[in-house]
């Protein structure tokens, strides 16, 4: 559920075909620029190839089964299809090639494509958050640890944070994206021996034709390259999950601080208005509990026996479009709540009030601190903290009582200062300056893309 | 079991400590540096952080289970010693600083310390499998799919295919690398209000004291800089693996074509001397079987709670030092493996006629194709590889008898043609090009390594 | 792929709608029972619930994405289609349910009917694999350890193993299988205060009505159930991997002595015909890889919030019935592997002359053991197995030769001992009692389940 | 961190070595017993087994790094220990014996022993759990869904499902107890070879000795009595984390309504009293996020080859003692957070109100369906839910202004009935009867242990 449209379509059985063929018609003419097979024929091949309905994808999916991978009734399929046209070109099908050469470089196409959709949403993503952090640099909210109130900070840092975590994401997504470029092209057991002297030449031509890269060597059983698409993409699953967690407890009933963009089937009720349910923010951290184990099943995979591997390899079939899907998925669904996201400064406000001050016992410490020592200051403000509960009272007025009472400190801060001490916004910290360098930071890295 | 040593000792109870003795030093030096405590209290504190054992790790261990934390006590425990030398001086141990600070920073330093070994251990393997790939770039041996005879290779295109994968986790360990370098230093929220307008200033004070990287602004609740580094031990684990995997069912006693190195405690066995047990390739499966779950949690651990997580950060504290001590053993062990590889060419060339020559009907076909067709020619081996099977006989045998007794094809392949397809040497393909190539690859990054 | 088609049809859009209707009806029907609504809306709602066509499953997939949930579109439609027929009827339709209570409680029909097939499916692999363990009780074969050959055994007594563990995974199944049986019904926040006073009734009619447990309190927040099926069916798909590595294993090329049935399209080629690929077993071991982290997944999606959960609850949605389809298609193709395997005892007998009578060391050491002390024996055994590596020759001849030249222990061991000792036969120890122990204990298994 | 002693205990190194001295002494007792070995023999051994100080750990530790295993080198302390004594005796150690039988019996027993920490812990927390559902059955409380106020219920049915979940945890655990004591004892290859027909005496008599059962056959390369311990504390993790989940959110500054006991170390701050820190709580969540991907490694580790597995046996040895001492820890603390648990009702029934009665929109539609029709109900309670939000009034005093201002509806709910419907206590369903039942269930569960 919840998912993007443009990457469920890349890995939709029409997608995977068309793919497929694109890898088969790059191959034959490949071939016929090296002199392997008829230009002829490669020029039929071609032509049948960009029709995604020359492939019959039910009695496709109904023969994978019995066969035990897609490529091979594929294949039959294919040449069936080019035979119709023309019987000779159909000899030269899938020449020189193995089922593993197909299915790989298709599964590469259809992460390229997945990849640049990915990266799209990701630079808006990342966009709404730098204007969240640059409009919030200075909304005060409270800073929470272990689901506590601890100290203030802003929403501007809290959405600095997320930006800056998403252009190590982006940055990743580069390099998983140009690691995993690389052709699959190794014949029957990787050494390309059905093309004799003519290997190197087709190999060449054929990622040329594809907008590939031609590896060192065929990489049928060493996975890397896929597995770090998967562990980049588990890595910005995490960044989301984090997001999401931060907005659905922001969302919280009792905290309101933020919410959902709303909309028709945007977890609104019409009996029950109060509730504004974090539906994307449920289907992200959806994706953050799906996709780590799914990350793993790749790295386990990676164990491969021999030449071809049993297990290891078919494991990834449906893991890695699954992991791809989830994590394209859980990023629109982050960009529209991001993009949309309702923040309420003045609840941010008030909620920083809910301790009567208690938030600000370290600002009054350093503030005493530098005026009559360290430890001095933590015991008065140990005690004024302990008077504001006891008495329910907020800590300035308790802290102004405590001191008042005695007399070695009567006056030590007067209403001026208690008052300063008193407003979180003024124990922010770095927390602006946190805001806007990460937003230049984003900025720098995009510029830094665009310049390549 | 099976680990590095150096690793071993970095993450170490004593190694912790003193890296979070490192970290408290530099940020008084730092503090000193900008005016924010006394230069003289900087010098007793770094002075006692010397010295590791200034910190009781046992009373150390005990009172962390209370504190739920390592970094309360340690403080504790500093302060202490620091004040048996310099009362006033006590009062500047940690200033500003939260736990997590120093906990994160202290494992930043560990990891980059561990990261050294492991680049060191991986150029190491990498140059052997380099060796491997050079040495025996044209010994044929048989390419296995599904674990089945499938067609003729060299030993040097496996190793080659080893050495490329490696020369790839290198590439991914630089990246983690310069991505785990940053200082975290955030106080007790992540805005360093505790240190007024001079935080910038100490931040990036106390990363150049400790050789790190100021970054952006604080990353305590956003982890993907350690599982960057999870992810890339992950896939280099994974490239272990399959190399373990390889040379332990070449080690089978029906194969028999490689072995581990001998030595005491490796393996051997006085009454079964036939025993050769691949004990290295265990240790690095187990780590296999490891590591992936692992990062798995590492993963999921980054859903983490507005400031300070429950539960997600305190996950990775035992998981990712046993994550890097489990991939640097396995590491380890291949390195050894591979260093005192025992390769038999002659057996790896007589287990090449366990089938008789039927491995070779690809190239008996291609040769057909070109005189007769390839329809043609794959008809008549099929019929030749049965009978070679039905008989008894070699494939090449089969096949003369079976273009004997067709009149159409008596004599299209004379005995020297015969010989020349019965030598799966002559049908290795690329075998020995993609050895060269992978060991040039490595050698061009090692080079652009060595000229940053 | 190579799926079980019964249980994939259980999961498929199809099987998830006919429950959903088979619930909704349920519901309706217990309702009407305690008077909670007309009995006339119940016939309706029930004939309608009756025709899985009532649905467009089309629509629905498309509107589950906006929704974030099946049900909700789901009610829509068939209130919609229940109103056609009768308007009245359609105010009755989910009448005090909410959506989870029909998601899960039609999980749970599915996952009884497809627990029902794997039950069926796991007895018949049990008896093909009782009479493996019966035929071949005394087969002699090698054992390994570390893929290494260690000593005699029987193939009978390692089907034995086998067939042990999966008389555990079928009590196991029957456990999992009675407590997922429990209907979930709890409204929308676990209480059923939508049904005032006939709560109870209502539940306990809707239980009955569909053939499930009513439980304690609902547990739509509390998976274990769920979880339990998952962690079962691991276990089983572990059982499965373990016996598809050793079959894989004994595929080998240079092993040889088992073979998958051949069949169309299982793994065979027409061009190498020497080629047994292992398919089945490339199945189940895919879903060994696949199934542990889908387990782990499950099991981090119990930690939920509160009375519905995000994200823990949503991860189960695809999870479960992958998990369950992978389990079931491994049980179906270990289930056709073990059924047709061919054995060659020959070959097993052949193989276990591999070392030369080394593997037979242990025996020899006992038998002189006996004589001249264990320790004497041991020197013995080791200056003879390292003569027989040395010279090629047997153990048996070494032994022979090593005694003779022994003035101490000429004539130690004549040669009607020697020879007994030479047939590994002789020293596979309780092999045969262990393969009929395992064989009576799953008959004593099926009779003690035929009886409850 | 935050572990349980004894277990901890149990599986400290210590702990093991005692349990593997247990198993060499039972052994040596039964075959004495059975006339394998000298009466004398076995009585030394047992008496040198007796103290865990025989074997210099240190040393072992050491050793194991290069064996690969902890038995060998430990059968070499004890055999030097024994000989110390009575060199005859010695010979005798260890006998027929192989090192995975040592290994495996000893985990066998420290799983026992920590089963039983477990079921004791688990009652005492089930018995808290009782008293919670028992003291606060009719304590009103807002139900959660989507972490949003949706509609009331008791504290004491929230309480109940964990209980209910503990309760089915219970009886896990005693199936999984049940399954683990099998002794393991196969010698070298799992045919027990080595003690000709006295083997299968033997075996009896040393599970005798043990107090465990003997099994069909040995199990050494059938994991899962192991793997079942494993999946069953990873069911009572998850358990244990939605608890700690719900009682964390529920700390939160902003709701309040319960908070983990007080007490040193227990995540107070003398300066920030406000704060309580969950730190029970993150202890469990920490062990969520650690406990299922071990118990994928578990599972995947059952994938064994042949007689002896490569990786997946050793797999197990950090991973299970870590996941059951990761589970005993966080029962441990979730036992002490609920034993002492502050609830703090006034607040629960505050909260209840901070929608202005929204959430008994569903109890206002039910009872106005009654008189005019769900559909008019529903129309209307939506008018007055919206005027309430709008207004910012409450629902009661909205739906009395709308009814008033609509003639048809004019006096349809007098103030009594209004009044009723405002009150949540009264919309709380079967939540008191929920929460006995689930105190019934309990009871009866460990009446019907009792009585076992």
């Amino acid at each position: 559920m919840f998912g993007s449209p443009a990457v469920l379509d890349i890995f939709s059985d029409a997608g995977t075909v068309q793919r497929m063929l694109a890898v088969e018609a790059a191959l034959a003419r490949a071939e016929a620029q090296c002199g392997v097979i008829p230009a002829a024929a490669a020029t039929v091949i071609t032509e049948i190839c960009r029709d995604v309905g020359a492939i019959d994808r039910d009695a496709l999916a109904q023969a994978a089964v019995g066969a035990g991978n897609l490529a091979i009734p594929f294949v039959k399929q294919l040449t069936a299809a080019v035979a119709a046209r023309d019987a000779d070109a159909a000899r030269f099908v899938h020449w020189g090639a193995t089922s593993q050469d197909i299915i790989d470089t298709a599964l590469v196409l259809q992460l390229g494509d997945a990849l640049r959709v990915l990266d799209t949403d990701l630079i808006h993503l990342g966009e709404s958050c730098a204007a969240l952090a640059t409009a919030h640099r200075a909304t005060p909210m409270v800073a929470r640890t272990w689901l506590q109130h601890a100290l203030p900070t802003t929403f501007g840092c809290k959405a600095a944070g997320w930006l800056d975590a998403l252009r190590r994401d982006l940055a990743r997504l580069d390099a998983a994206r140009a690691q995993a470029r690389a052709l699959q092209f190794g014949g029957a057991a990787g050494t390309l021996a059905s093309l004799g002297d003519a290997a190197p030449g087709v190999a060449a031509a054929m990622a040329r034709e594809l907008g590939l890269v031609a590896p060192v060597l065929p990489w049928h059983a060493h996975r890397d390259r896929m597995v770090e698409v998967a562990t980049t993409l588990g890595m910005l699953t995490g960044t989301l999950g984090k997001m999401a967690r931060d907005i659905s407890l922001l969302m919280q009933t009792e905290v309101a601080e933020v919410a959902e963009p709303a909309g028709p089937g945007r977890g609104g009720s019409s009996t029950m208005p109060h509730k504004r349910n974090p539906v994307g923010c449920a289907a992200v951290l959806t994706a953050s509990v799906r996709v780590p184990p799914l990350v793993a099943t790749m790295l386990s995979g990676m164990v491969q026996e021999h030449e071809r591997a049993l297990g290891g390899w078919q494991a990834e079939w449906d893991t890695l479009p699954q992991l791809v899907t989830l994590a394209a998925g859980a990023l629109r669904q982050m960009d529209e709540v991001v993009a949309g996201l309702q923040v309420d400064a003045a609840r941010m406000r008030a909620n920083l009030d809910l301790t009567n001050g208690l938030i600000l016992g370290e600002a009054a410490m350093l503030e005493l601190g530098g005026r009559i020592g360290r430890l001095q200051a933590h015991h008065l403000v140990e005690r004024a903290s302990r008077r504001a509960v006891a008495d329910g009272t907020s800590l300035r007025e308790a802290l102004a009582r405590t001191l008042q009472q005695d007399p070695a400190h009567a006056g030590l801060l007067d209403d001026a200062t208690l008052d300063r001490l008193a407003n979180p916004a003024n124990y922010a910290g770095q927390s602006s300056a946190f805001a806007d360098a990460a937003v230049q930071a984003w900025q720098s890295a995009l510029a830094g893309r665009a310049a390549r």
